[in-house]
């Protein structure tokens, strides 16, 4: 009998030589039935793989990543196995998983490439193929048997791939018609593939060597249910319409000129607006929360990076200093605000009454990027912090977590961020030598950093051994309306810098104490916080930052006077409206108004005018009836209240 | 008889050989009484010169700059003759007129040198022999007559002057017993000379080289009248209580650190809450007026840099360019905002319907200054223009200039410059070649310019030439509270940038024009600019600016709870009030309210809790009575609302 301890620490007995499928059977036929692989010790085998000793094991299934993995791995075998069916004398590179799907390099007879017209059939090919649920066998096999067996087949990638590999170590995994050189593992058998997509073909290089021959690279997608692959299709083509890249070029809010500089946007007045409208919204939320507002330059000279440390790595690969006609002065674009802030803290002597001291700037800092990283406004060269540094008592650092955690849920409220993780990031315990600051102090901020999380109820992972060398960390996850992960607002303790800049206050005993510094960026860049934004909301922005809140819109001319009056009463609310007095039916209008996404609608005509009220329509859910204009206001701010509570 | 034409153009005939002083005597008794020198033809004579031919003159009295050159160097020969007369051996570099007053650099026998205290006695002698009315008098002298005095005079620093001299241009000025070489010119006599205060010392090399021996330089100031030598001092007192360096240090406005870099300043949070509010007013303004906000990078490629001319200009005494790790990359930091907005303005196709395009941004700019040049906040390194550019057609250019002369008038309302006047910058109608742009734009521009300021009611001044190669334009001067003159806003059109950029716009020909470009700043520094502004009022802001605009000053602590939520009624009112806790006594925290400078005290007590009221003080004017909060609200409102209208 061996012990199987299970990711929730219980442990159980099972034979000696038990599988992975079966201890799955043992626990549920349901888990039985969605067990893709399993984990043993850390690494991932194929469930019928006898465990022949005490292991710790995870039952993994689509809801892994490693699971996931697995399922896309062997269904590149299964692809592969089709195209060979489709296409005789196909040879093969390589196929392995990747972020979204598989691929599998081939090559095809005379040159010949794929399309897409080619797509299906192959498809259908495959799960023909998936339908006949053919085992995954794995067979271990010689050096020798392998080279024969593909001399035979006449692959030649898949010699040049054995080239590589020692005897004794090699195996190979066939299921149905096919066979392949492969280290596993897989899934148990086709049976689990029941959708099968042909995603779109690039060339390839074989083994990336522009020296080989090209290849045709073949992505595909592959899922267990046909309406996992329907949704993931419909993601795809929504994340293409919210390209943030697209509508911002559509809705005119950035732009990019070549001669400016790559990665370096210019924001065009829409988009402006918008980034205003951000930054007065934290400003006024940071105020509320204590933050006291400065502004530095964006340059800074040598000495003040040599004293913050990043002097040490500036590299090749960085913007270069700027030399001035004096020789012993040189300054560099600023990377980061936390130098410059640490200046202003010792602009004079602090005492313990007065911490923390919260420094808030909008700051603009410029990091090199090689051109071929650039992308859109989420990997720029230039782009503005929402940056603050709290430099505080270490007896401070629990409530300042705390505040600042407050503040990111309600920055992620406001703009309709629901779904977010937070990881905390501690020391690795068994190394405790590479971190910098006392243990004390380590033990006491990690211990406030979890216990913060808890009492706000985040729901958390923690990563030990993730902490970085000056301090333990606390990252927000979050998760858009598309589904994919961004990682926002992250919360740093920093020992370092306090030491490197001598930081001090005049504690209660009269002596010199050293502050604990805290970085943190909610929306972490603005250029950045803004593509993600949009991809969430598809440049539906939430009312209070709606570029046009309320479209008015006349019945006919006779009715543009009341239109302005109502547009004039908006405004001295702060409400922003605007008219479409063009000459068109107001159907055409009401239209246009929802096309372009404008959250209300006010509708005035004859019946309106007469009694001083609006007809209002709310953009996707229609007709709110007529009221007069006060109770429209009321109503207007009610909402925004909510949203900003 | 020669002709004589005065200033308004007035042409009268005189005798040949007719004086100064003859022909202010022609015209009033009061002239002659105050007339100090005059003008010939564009240069300055003694008022005893005879004029011998047809001539165009000015005569010159202590309200004309150059009346007051003549008048202190004159003085400068008083003080010389006193200083002889109290230190007998004393030998004399030179003696010019500055700015304020005038020096003379001594060498005192035995490397003696002088102190404030020996100041007195030699004022004293001064004003002893200004009573005598000495008159100076001019006589041509031979070189070789002029050497022998000196040498006689042993004075080895007027020989040295005189080796540069030429025969035959040589002139002696003689008051009293006091004898110089110079040019001149003079006033009549030393009686002109009514106050007279010495200011202070400091080492003068000869000729500024350090290689020769250093002489004591003494500046020293004269007015014609006590009471003006009064006021001068009391100007000067009050502008270093109003340094803005001192001021920015004690209401922790600004800072500077070294390390950060010199000329670089930090705002610390009060300033940069200030700043905010500035900025919030002119985007608002701006808002109005029509502009669109944009935010652009602060550095752009070399290729921008040619394209708009400037990298020509960049030369060893700039910020030398950013290098990247790839070579045909480079960076500059931006040291102005247009080649970005021009950029901006190129990202669509425009039409003339559209423009005016009127793009404003506070960008922040980079210019290198020698370390020597920097001076707190008006001479630094990076400093936040209140900039934008306006694209629009030829002939909207007036209309534009009116719009841009509001604007800026506005603002000078709104912060209480009151004193100001316009200098327009035209061609030089002699050289016309020197300027781009085609000769009807020119005029067209610089038509509109003149009628725009006259429209508007501008005191202007026109200065033929004065124009860049680029276009015409208009700066404002505006004096300050203590009578110093300060250029702010220039309004510049620009016909370079639009060619150099290739900018169009599809005109209702349906052809491609050039659109013409329009500078302009109305704060032009924001740093310069809150210098000035702190100097003006002596960081006593305007209310609407005022960091604190409401002391509240409880009775005693029963009292704290209803100050509390009168601070609230007033935040939601946004209006920034603070509660003095202190305990104690009300006279007390009425004194220290005053002394802080924070507009609006309002005290709290039984009386006024009872009944729910305010009892209210204006700072500087005292008791304004009790009122109801709404009352008090809205006064508060009012008072703004006049300010900013």
């Amino acid at each position: 009998m061996i012990n199987i301890t299970l990711p929730d620490g219980s442990v159980r007995e099972y034979q000696d030589g038990v599988t992975g499928i079966e201890i799955a059977a043992s626990i549920s036929e349901g888990l039985a039935r969605n067990v893709l692989a399993v984990k043993v010790n850390g690494q991932v085998w194929d469930l019928t793989r006898p465990i022949t000793e005490n292991a710790t094991i995870q039952l993994l299934t689509w809801n892994d990543d490693e699971g996931k993995a697995t399922y896309w791995h062997s269904s590149a075998h299964l692809m592969a196995e089709a195209l060979e069916a489709l296409y005789p004398g196909v040879k093969l590179g390589i196929g392995p998983a990747i972020e979204n799907g598989f691929y599998y390099d081939i090559d095809l007879a005379d040159d010949k490439t794929l399309s897409s017209e080619d797509f299906p059939a192959i498809e259908q090919k495959m799960l023909e193929l998936a339908r006949q649920k053919s085992e995954f066998t794995r067979r271990a096999v010689s050096k020798e048997e392998a080279i024969a067996y593909f001399t035979e087949k006449n692959d030649p990638y898949k010699l040049d791939l054995l080239k590589d590999l020692q005897d004794g170590t090699i195996t190979f995994y066939t299921q149905g018609n096919f066979t392949d050189l492969c280290r596993g593992p897989h899934i148990p058998n086709t049976g689990f593939i029941k959708a099968a997509k042909l995603m779109n073909v690039a060339g390839a290089y074989w083994r990336g060597d522009e020296k080989s021959k090209q290849l045709t690279r073949v992505y595909a997608i592959t899922f267990p249910k046909q309406k996992d692959l329907t949704e993931y299709l419909e993601r795809l083509e929504e994340a293409k319409r919210r390209d943030h890249r697209k509508l911002g070029k559509e809705m005119e809010l950035f732009a990019f000129s070549e001669k400016v500089g790559m990665g370096l946007p210019l924001w065009l007045p829409k988009g402006t607006m918008l980034r205003e409208r951000l930054e007065q919204f934290m400003r006024k939320a940071q105020m509320k929360a204590g933050y006291q507002p400065v502004v530095t330059p964006h340059i800074g000279s040598k000495e003040l990076y040599v004293t913050s440390g990043h002097y040490e790595k500036y590299g090749a690969d960085s913007f270069q200093p700027i030399r001035t006609p004096n020789e012993g002065e040189e300054f560099f674009l600023k990377p980061m605000n936390c130098p410059h802030h640490c200046e202003i803290y010792k602009t004079r002597p602090r005492s313990y009454k007065e911490l923390p001291v919260r420094l808030a700037e909008f700051g603009t800092v410029y990091r090199y990027e090689q051109s071929g990283e650039l992308h859109g406004l989420t990997r720029v060269r230039g782009f503005t912090q929402d940056d603050a540094h709290i430099f505080c008592r270490p007896d401070q650092v629990k409530e300042e977590f705390t505040k600042v955690i407050d503040l990111v849920l309600y920055v992620f409220k406001a703009l309709g961020f629901e779904d977010y993780t937070a990881q905390i990031s501690l020391r690795d315990p068994e190394n405790k030598a590479k971190y910098i600051g006392s243990d004390d102090l380590w033990e006491k901020a990690e211990r406030s950093i979890i216990e913060a999380a808890q009492e706000k109820g985040l729901p958390t992972v923690t990563e030990l051994g993730e902490a970085a060398f000056y301090g333990p960390k606390l990252d927000f996850m979050v998760r858009d309306a598309l589904g994919r992960k961004w990682q926002l607002g992250t919360i740093q303790v920093d020992y370092n810098l306090p030491e490197r800049f001598e930081l001090e206050y005049i504690g209660s005993d009269n002596e010199k104490h050293r502050p604990v510094m805290i970085h943190r960026a909610p929306f972490g860049s603005l250029e950045r916080f803004v593509a993600v934004l949009i991809e969430h909301c598809g440049g539906n922005f939430p009312l209070w930052l709606s570029p046009d809140q309320v479209a008015i819109l006349p019945i006919s001319e006779k009715f543009h006077d009341y239109a302005h009056k109502v547009n004039e009463l908006l405004a001295e609310q702060d409400i922003r409206g605007y008219i479409d007095s063009r000459d068109e039916k107001i159907g055409r209008k009401i239209r246009d108004a929802e096309v372009s996404k404008v959250p209300y609608m006010i509708i005035v005509g004859e019946k309106e005018q007469e009694n001083g009220i609006v007809s209002v329509r709310k953009h996707g859910l229609g007709d709110m009836g007529s009221m007069p204009i006060d109770a429209f206001v009321s109503n207007f701010k009610a909402v925004l209240a909510e949203m900003l509570s």
